[in-house]
């Protein structure tokens, strides 16, 4: 290996702004040569969406302790397809994405932007991590940021096969009460939704949407209940939705012209 | 089973007004009784997004030949929660979103918002599918429409696993031309992304996103092969993205705290 130090993407959903992506390039810069390109603002549950109706628009962003990044006014995915397609003068290393505030766990997955810059990252065959912090209350970060930071040293040496990135949950609890560090699966617990019906000032309905998880998988192994554990989770994913299983089975329908 | 009629619940990401949504309503309405809740816009490419920061609003829209449906200013997936949790007195035996235009096929499918609303039915245990008419150009959606109807026949008939649903792809060309109906994977292939780069009349710099497939796999049972191959594509998708066979490999790593 030259003496060169790995190049790092960082991204998030929660906007350039946020904590938890500042404690994450506090962190990730003592390893490598780190470049932020996040969203302007927050874009959080956007789902693996991108722009292809609007204009991206791209600003430089600096705070304090040498931190310079660049804003997107776009959502994760758009940002980590920009910085590779357009901003960036060299592939990256490794893609970080978070730290994002708030478990992205079971079926909450689907939903994340903080995962979604991971997949994007992974489709364009970089090496991909999301880690976020399984709070909305107050939250530290210096433990996860630490944690990622390790990650990251462990990705570069082992990298990841194609097309498989990890989605990374850490406990909100300070670090000598973490218990464990264990390799999951994704929860498969459905939700109980709640819209909360309200009228407007000017007599008009519009509703909240509101939800909870029905019920955690007992199973250790899955991702939600090793958070429950103060157990810090690591899942690798995959974006191939084919459920192989049931193909011979659909097979057997002869749907036919 | 009792003489009522199936209740179908249809969605999209095109919009309530969108050709493909009508033109599939027409179809289904032969064999269930049909409730239309969409967005009152287009929203392609938006992925798993859920609207948490805004309030949703639903409006009701009158059309041609008896067509009444709900427009919401959300995405897929808000649609079919607020259908499912606020409007809907019972709750529906099939799920339907489409007919896209354009195809929902390869990795194109993590961002497909027709995708994710046939993903939020599944998520609540109803059985449903995704279909798209694969064109950009001049569509013709009655074959579509009627292979979509006589498909949802089907899916009554034999129902779904749990967690699984379907993505249908019709190739824009006439009935005759049709070869087969093939049970697919999703396709892999990377796409080559550019961001055209250009100046505004204030002198700031823009972006627009554009891209195609890097190179479509060969083999037949792919989505994308199926239709280049004048095929319809039904492939079993599953909301479960852990990737299993990487499980064992991840543990070997002893990330440790």
């Amino acid at each position: 290996m030259d003496e060169r130090k790995p190049r790092i993407l960082l991204s998030n959903d929660d906007g350039i702004n946020a904590p938890g992506l500042f404690a994450l390039w506090q962190e990730i810069s003592k390893i490598g040569d780190v470049v932020v390109v996040a969203p302007d603002g927050e874009k959080s549950a956007v789902g693996h969406a991108i722009t292809l109706s609007d204009p991206l628009r791209v600003w430089q962003v600096e705070k304090r302790n040498g931190f310079v990044g660049h804003a997107v006014n776009g959502t994760p995915a758009d940002c980590i397809k920009i910085a590779y397609w357009a901003l960036l003068d060299e592939k990256p290393d490794l893609i970080v994405s978070g730290i994002n505030l708030g478990s992205n766990t079971g079926i909450n997955v689907i939903y994340s932007g903080t995962v979604s810059a991971a997949t994007e990252g992974t489709i364009l065959e970089i090496p991909s991590f999301a880690v976020s912090l399984t709070t909305y209350a107050v939250p530290d970060f210096s433990y996860a940021a630490r944690f990622a930071a390790r990650l990251a040293g462990q990705v570069l040496q082992h990298g990841l096969p194609r097309g498989t990135y990890l989605n990374v949950n850490v406990p909100n609890v300070p670090e000598e009460e973490i218990e464990d560090v264990v390799v999951t699966r994704q929860g498969l617990s459905n939700y109980i939704e709640n819209f909360d019906r309200r009228v407007d000032p000017q007599n008009r309905v519009y509703y909240w949407l509101t939800g909870k998880k029905a019920e955690i998988e007992k199973e250790g192994d899955v991702d939600d209940r090793a958070i429950i554990d103060k157990k810090v989770s690591i899942t690798p994913l995959h974006y191939d939705l084919t459920n192989y299983s049931y193909l011979e089975e659909l097979k057997s329908w002869n749907v036919g012209r």
